[in-house]
Order: C-alpha cells, then structure tokens, then sequence
C-alpha cells in the first residue's frame, strides 16, 4: 500500500531536493569567488540545469542569495548562543570576542551580510524579502535573549549590539577579503599596509568597547 | 601676447569642465535614485555625451562614483571637524552625536560608504583604486587627530570610530533608505514597524557607547 508514494508528495519531494542541490550548488560558488561574482548562469552550469528551468525554483539569483542569508543567520544564531552559553565569565571582552570570533569564522556568512541590504532584498518580491526578514529578525530576538541573560543591558542596547557586529562583520569584511582588489592594493603599496583591516581584532576591539560603553553607561543613570 | 592661451590648456580646462559636469550629472541621479539604480547609459544621458566618449574620461561607472566618495570624504571631514571644534564640553555624548549628524544630514555619501568597498574599489583600475584610498585615508587621519585632540583615546580607538561610523551608516542607511524594499516592508507590515532602522539616532547611541567604552577601557587599564 505504501510502495507506490503519491505523486504529488514525490514532485514535492523532489522539488526540495532541486533546491537543496541550487542553493548548496550557490554557496560552494560564492564562497570560493565570492557572493559578488557569481551569476544564474554560474550556478546553473554548476548544478546541471537550464537557468530557465532554475528560475521555478527561485525568483532571482538574488532569491537563492537571500535564502542562504536566512540558513546563515540561523546557523550562527546558533554557533553565537552556544557560545555565549560556555562564557565564564561573561565580561564585555569575552562576549566581544563571541560575537567577533563565531563571525570571523563564516566568511562566506559575512560577505552575506553586507550583500543582503545593498543587493539581495532589492531584487526579490515582497513575500520573499519579507520571509527573509522574519527569520532574521527572530534570530536577532534569540541572540538579544541570550545577550541579556549575561549582560545588563536592555532590550535595545542588546538589538544594537546584534546590528553593529553583523554589519561591521560585513564591512570589514569586504574591506579585507581575499582576492579582491583591495587586499592586492595593501600588498603592492606597502605605505597603505596599515589600512589593511584585520577583521577578528578589530571587530572584538569595536564589540569590547562598545559592550563596557553600555555597561558603563548603565551605572553612571543608576 | 596672452590673448590666445595655449592649446594644451584650454583642451585641459575643457576636459576638466566636462569631467566635472559627468560628476555633477552622477551626483544628481545617484542622489535622486540611489548609487545603485544609476547605470552608465543614465550618466551620459543626462550630460547630453555618447557612453563611448565619456569613458574617454572615466574608466568605468565605478570609478565615476569612487570619485564621487572622494569629494564625499573631503567635504565630510572639514564639516566633522569643525563640528568637533565647536563642541563645549566635548563627551563621548555631544562627540557621538556629531559624528553621527553630520553623516545622516549626507544621504548620498552614506550611500556611497556602503558601496564604495562592495563594488566601487572592484571595477576600477588599481591606480584608481590607489588614489581613491589615499584620499580616503588621509582624511580619516585627519579625522583622528581631531578627535584625539577632544577625547583621550590611542590612535588605533580612534580610526575604529571612524571605521565604525562610517561604515555603520553606510549599512544602516541601506537598510533605512526612503524608497527600497526593505521601507515597503516595514511600511506595509506593521509587525515588522519595530525593525525600522532609524539612522540617526541608532547611530548616535552606538557611537556614544563606543566612545564611552573606549575611555572606560582606558581608566580600568591606568
């Protein structure tokens, strides 16, 4: 009775698989050339497919783009609260660090992170962007809950601490990836290698201070 | 004897003239429609040129609008300066809110922060791209030493807040900006409406906690 599936579970079925395989197909790409690099035909070639056929399954390449940002929040929504959950003692410097380091660690993420603003949630519909947002948004609330629970900040210090390390994440990290024009420039102009940005150091240094600025400016209104 | 100016300067005054009206016609459409929206064919349309002979003057649209983030950069650090000057007393407070007035009064140059890392210093020679960073760095330099003259923070604290502040409103500007998707969003979904970036005072609150929390650093460390 149940050898034969129905056929509408098995093109359901199937058709979770085709994303599977577009979206896995995107992310392979865009971390080894960048999310900037890499078009529809790019990851129509890598997973086999007709970009006309590709284009049931997602919007735009932008969609797919999107759709990883969104499997990205969540997993390091994740990897951070775990983190967080290990901290002894949760200082300013040790959540700083959390937050820098469990970034620094996705640079496909983080490169992500500046392209969604600029570029992904601009070309798909509004049922996607709006998709997108929400899962973002119950992350950043996940990460604020989590953040509160060691640090005496409020609910809005706390959405500000999430803002600043996942956009300077995305910023410093356009400004320092490899193998693009701006690493070439620091390395062939030696009078601007200190421009260089070193992405894990800076971003813990910006974090640190701006949790014990919090903290700091919590005690001086009590 | 100076009736007729010699022929290589009047051709350089003219081709300064020109240069200068593509930039003027850029700064227009990109501040009317965002960097993003504004294609080649847009730029030389308005300045009444075939697209041919503007890129007699300009390598691509990239090194137009990198340009353009130059002039930003200079015209932003004189103001910056100056209103750092007038600050009686200068707080991490009064600090914070200059920094971030002064760069939420400047829609385009915040617009081109954000792009000028993600796309601009991509599609651009690298004397280009070396010029531009010069500009750039020498601007933040100056930056520094006047915010070191106000504030007692190292060298290395103050280039992350100007690291932090420009690239903070870049980000938040995308997210913020009148007439994307991502405004759409949160004007048709009011369970969203708490998500809406307000640039300029969540940008003043970060700066102001990252100030504080740079010279709370410095008191626990002397």
């Amino acid at each position: 009775m149940f050898t034969t599936p129905p056929k509408r579970a098995r093109s359901g079925e199937a058709k979770q698989l085709r994303e599977r395989a577009i979206l896995d197909a995107a992310r392979t790409l865009g971390a080894q050339h960048t999310v900037r690099e890499v078009t529809l035909t790019d990851i129509a070639a890598a997973v086999g497919m007709h970009k006309s056929a590709m284009l049931r399954y997602f919007e735009t390449r932008e969609q797919i783009f999107l759709t990883l940002t969104a499997e990205g929040w969540r997993e390091w929504s994740a990897a951070v609260r775990a983190a967080l959950d290990t901290l002894d003692p949760a200082t300013p410097e040790t959540i700083g660090a959390a937050l820098a380091d469990t970034l620094t660690a996705r640079p496909f993420f983080c490169d992500l992170l500046s392209q969604a603003p600029l570029n992904l949630e601009r070309n798909v519909s509004l049922d996607a962007a709006h998709r997108f947002k929400t899962i973002a948004l119950s992350q950043v609330a996940a990460i604020v809950e989590e953040l509160r629970r060691h640090l005496d900040v409020t609910e809005r210090q706390a959405v500000d601490v999430v803002a600043t390390a996942t956009s300077m994440a995305g910023a410093l990290w356009q400004m320092a990836a490899p193998g693009t024009q701006l690493r070439t420039l620091y390395e062939t102009h030696p009078e601007l290698a200190h421009a260089a940005v070193d992405l894990g150091p800076q971003l813990t240094r910006i974090l640190t201070a701006l949790l014990t600025g919090m903290r700091a400016g919590a005690e001086a209104t009590t």
